[in-house]
């Protein structure tokens, strides 16, 4: 029997700067409200990772540099229109303009993504480890997608838990071979924490409580990536 | 200051047949274990809905055939390989083999999607409306997405809850102007309540609690297509 899954938002957390523990500054935000516990998966923002870890540059704003900035941080773009780029990462994401954001950023400067982000996550799924609690950590970012207006959020990193869900073999509720067979919940972890988050409320971390146990293990962003050769898309 | 958001699988709802009246189905099952309540968003998945509509047709499993089903019920193809086809279905939607599906449905027959989702959304909203208790509604699908592996659940139909949030000139917390105005929090309430429905145990229904009260109100999916002119994958 499935049991229900709570989303809880962490607030608390101050403004991050380079150098900053996230792991301690989010554990402590969430001691004082909903402590973090053994089995609970933490999603935190790239925004707040990438200002950790001092993954910020200067910007001037202009067209010019932001095609510079995308191009460093990409392998290949994939469609422009106008100054907007949909770009591969060096990561092998896709999406606009290589993950390089403004919001949230102070004036003149640029968040890029985290150069890691499953070892982004990994540094912080220790940290709390190391505090005595067990927990699987995803690192999400807003993306945008073809077909569909608005954005949602989805997993960029991933410690401890596994971030495709592999059906293949089981049956559905009719006793059929099921013929879709993996399932993305780190996306889909993600996607749910954002509803907790907002975009303009400042909160950088959501606890999600109660996710199906038999999820969590090693896991590997890379897991997320469409190979290119598999991909209609490319 | 955001709360929590806990999502609920509606257990012991029964196999569904052509005819049945799904919402008063889900309420009874709900009301034995987690009644719904005021202010909740019902996710209510695609396939139930197909059922209850009659949408199934016969369907011998030969690509010939499925072919023929695509084309009946798209517009266009945007991508083949083999058997598989990229489709736009008659509603907008962009989804492997029209949304077409044989998991969780008899031997010999397939679902296709609703005629009209929003209209299905609706009819759920209002018997349960009539009970007294007023909520939202999504029907959900899962779709595949070009660039990640692994599916998720995104919305396909609306009612009683705005599909897209625009924050267009709201601020973040640093006082900026967000550069990302519109988020589809549809698309990630039916990734949250996939979580606690998973794909092969027969929950064909969850509750949504907590969600900001500020979203529900007049909804339509339509706000969820992305304009083919708009759209650099099309």
């Amino acid at each position: 029997m499935l049991g229900n899954i709570t989303l809880i938002p962490v607030v608390g957390v101050p403004e991050i700067r380079p150098g900053d523990d996230l792991a301690r500054l989010i554990l402590a935000a969430a001691q004082a409200t909903a402590p973090i516990a053994d089995g609970d998966c933490l999603v935190v923002t790239q925004k707040v990772v990438s200002k950790a870890e001092g993954r910020l540059v200067a910007f001037d704003g202009s067209d010019e540099s932001k095609a510079a900035l995308i191009a460093r941080e990409s392998r290949r773009v994939i469609r422009r229109r106008g100054a907007l780029r949909i770009a591969e990462t060096n990561h092998g994401f896709v999406c606009a303009n290589a993950g390089i954001d403004l919001s949230n950023v102070e004036a003149g400067f640029a968040a890029l993504l985290p150069v890691d982000s499953d070892r982004s996550a990994r540094r912080i799924r220790d940290v709390i480890a190391s505090q005595g609690t067990s927990i699987g950590v995803i690192i999400s970012d807003t993306f945008g997608r073809p077909w569909r207006r608005g954005v949602t959020d989805v997993a960029i990193g991933v410690a401890g838990i596994k971030p495709v869900i592999d059906l293949r073999g089981t049956n559905d509720a009719l006793g059929r071979e099921l013929a879709v067979t993996e399932v993305c919940i780190a996306d889909e972890v993600a996607a749910a924490a954002e509803l907790v988050m907002g975009k303009s409320t400042g909160v950088a971390a959501a606890i999600v409580r109660g996710l199906n146990q038999e999820w969590f293990g090693p896991g590997d962003i890379g897991d997320v990536i469409r190979p290119a050769q598999d991909d209609l898309f490319r």
